[in-house]
């Protein structure tokens, strides 16, 4: 995607062994890169969010196993990487999917070999990643011909989204947001509502963003609010992302999703889910089972924002003393889902739509 | 309500002919209280949200007819005056009931004794409003006592409500923290999720900050929170306000009620409505037609809060050139609703429910 007329990935390597990457905490503020030199880089920028979205986490951690091996080749080196990477998030599927890709990868290779094997590997893992997004906006664009077909002549399409599940989530493209590009790249007059997605603030601070960045139409809204439209028949249809599904079709993503299903469920709005394949669990047979992350309760206490002389300060907003609770993440159960947009097209959200598409191996 | 100690209500006639009320733009970072003088004063303290709640609208509507008498007491000045307060908020019913309410009670007596008349009502109006307060709080006390009668001895029993409808909402007490105050007073061990409220916070600004005061244990979640305590059955019953409800039982509240009331739904969570008999629009048939105040973008674009130093400071916290929009309230459906609170008992959330308690005079 471009920035600033420049186009850019969300990561790439970099000279001596070093990974760029954009400080996706500084925007909408600022738009900063940061270089990753150690796998303890790679962990903390996972972990602090300074790199977010289930596709980027995997990525990321798939040039954190490089990073190590450029210091160390041992199978010890290696697989104290996999651990310290996997416990950096624990609900987003596709970390643990790069890990063992990772791992399986360079396990029964020469030590020798392993830090260029590892750097080509992460390489390809991004550039799958970006052909992965490309497919699932080819395939949810046929979704978004299908509702604008029946719109009236000059209706705009009114979609509604939910946190970032755009290029920034992702190496490029994004999930749920790649339909969105390539339907209005095609001329299809659309307008996303965007979810501001607390408490981090992902839709007014990143989906926002990338869609003003790219100029498609867009309008920020409480989270609080989606409902509200869609009873007023003001979106014509929902489409997120997710962080894990599981066999049955259940879905996690993040916090809220779920009441924005229900909502659309109650109205009789077409709720899409997003995915590339590694997003899949199939050893999880039913949402209940994901660990949910608790993060930090400054997330909801604090806000930082811009001041009026450009500057950036940190507030708190809510009650002094007060406590506050985190959860990062909800699970949307599947019968709530009208169907997944993947890489290879779109199924129904129940473990029969995705073995259709992902057979046993 | 007890503030530092010392008894408070939300608004009182003070010397000379001034009404005093806390300023509530200022909580929870401040406590503040100002002085309305005029007619003027007391719009714009509706208008810009330095009182709000609907009953609390109301009674500072009384007062600000009452202002607008002290000036001027001709039928004329009465009309404009009603006119004027009629005009700050379009979604809160009881703004109509007090105003007419005291047109009524001014507009057929002698002009020389309708100012002292006008103060007099206003006082009647929050007299009045504290009670049936009181009431609501006694008839949901029993609903509570049923509720923890279900769990298991020790137990907690887990509360959830949206926004504030606390005695900040109101003159004292409050509708939907009314029965929480009483329970928690009565030995009932409890605990209340506090959703956030954005955009304006006003349940980690006002709702925390009230229980907090009264030592009620309560932790703020995000907006988006909610569904996912429910489906991890760790909420017992949700409990809100309503700024109207129409006369098929049809609730109007601030923005994101309809998206718990569906998760309560969705989880077999009983989701309770508390409301003085002014809140009822007895000439509406249906949600649909109530009309959604749309408030500024400023409320969501920016955010103020505490700096380190203690001062107060405003940020910019979405991406920059990015609209947003801001409806304030949406409209539940009677079907979600468990039953209605009411000063003269609980109801089910239908017409025959209403009007079995308040039978048409």
């Amino acid at each position: 995607m471009k920035i600033g007329g420049k186009h850019w990935r969300t990561i790439w390597p970099e000279d001596e062994g070093a990974v760029g990457i954009i400080d996706q905490t500084k925007l909408p503020h600022r738009f900063e890169t940061l270089s990753l030199h150690t796998l303890e880089d790679a962990a903390h920028a996972i972990k602090a969010m300074i790199v977010r979205g289930a596709p980027l986490i995997g990525a990321t951690a798939a040039y954190g196993i490089a990073l190590a091996m450029h210091k160390d080749t041992s199978d010890a080196a290696l697989d104290a990487a996999h651990d310290t990477l996997l416990e950096t998030r624990p609900t987003a599927v596709n970390l643990h999917w790069a890990l063992k890709r990772m791992r399986d990868r360079l396990r029964n290779q020469p030590p020798a070999e392993r830090a260029a094997l590892a750097w080509k590997e992460a390489a390809t893992i991004c550039d799958e990643d970006v052909e992965v997004c490309r497919a699932i906006g080819e395939h949810g664009l046929k979704l978004f011909r299908e509702a604008a077909a029946k719109k009236k002549p000059g209706e705009t399409l009114n979609v509604l989204t939910h946190c970032n599940a755009g290029w920034l989530a992702c190496v490029d493209w994004g999930t749920a947001l790649a339909p969105i590009y390539m339907a209005h790249d095609s001329g299809i007059k659309l307008h996303v509502r965007v979810d501001e997605t607390r408490p981090r603030n992902q839709g007014a601070s990143l989906t926002a963003y990338e869609l003003g960045s790219h100029g498609v139409p867009h309008t920020i809204i409480a989270d609080n609010a989606g409902g509200l439209y869609m009873r007023q028949k003001q979106v014509d249809l929902c489409i997120v992302g997710t962080d894990r599904v599981t066999a049955n079709g259940d879905v996690a993503n993040k916090i809220g999703t779920y009441l924005k299903a229900l909502a659309a469920k109650d109205n009789d709005v077409p709720f899409y889910v997003a995915l590339p394949s590694s997003t899949i669990d199939w050893n999880l047979s039913r949402g209940e089972d994901i660990p949910i992350e608790e993060r930090s309760a400054d997330e909801l206490l604090k806000m930082t924002g811009r001041l009026p002389d450009g500057g950036l300060a940190t507030v708190e907003i809510a009650a002094p003393g007060s406590p506050a609770a985190n959860p990062g993440f909800d699970v949307t159960p599947a019968r709530l889902v009208t169907a997944f947009v993947t890489e290879r097209g779109v199924c129904a959200a129940d473990e029969a739509g995705l073995r259709g598409l992902f057979p046993k191996q």
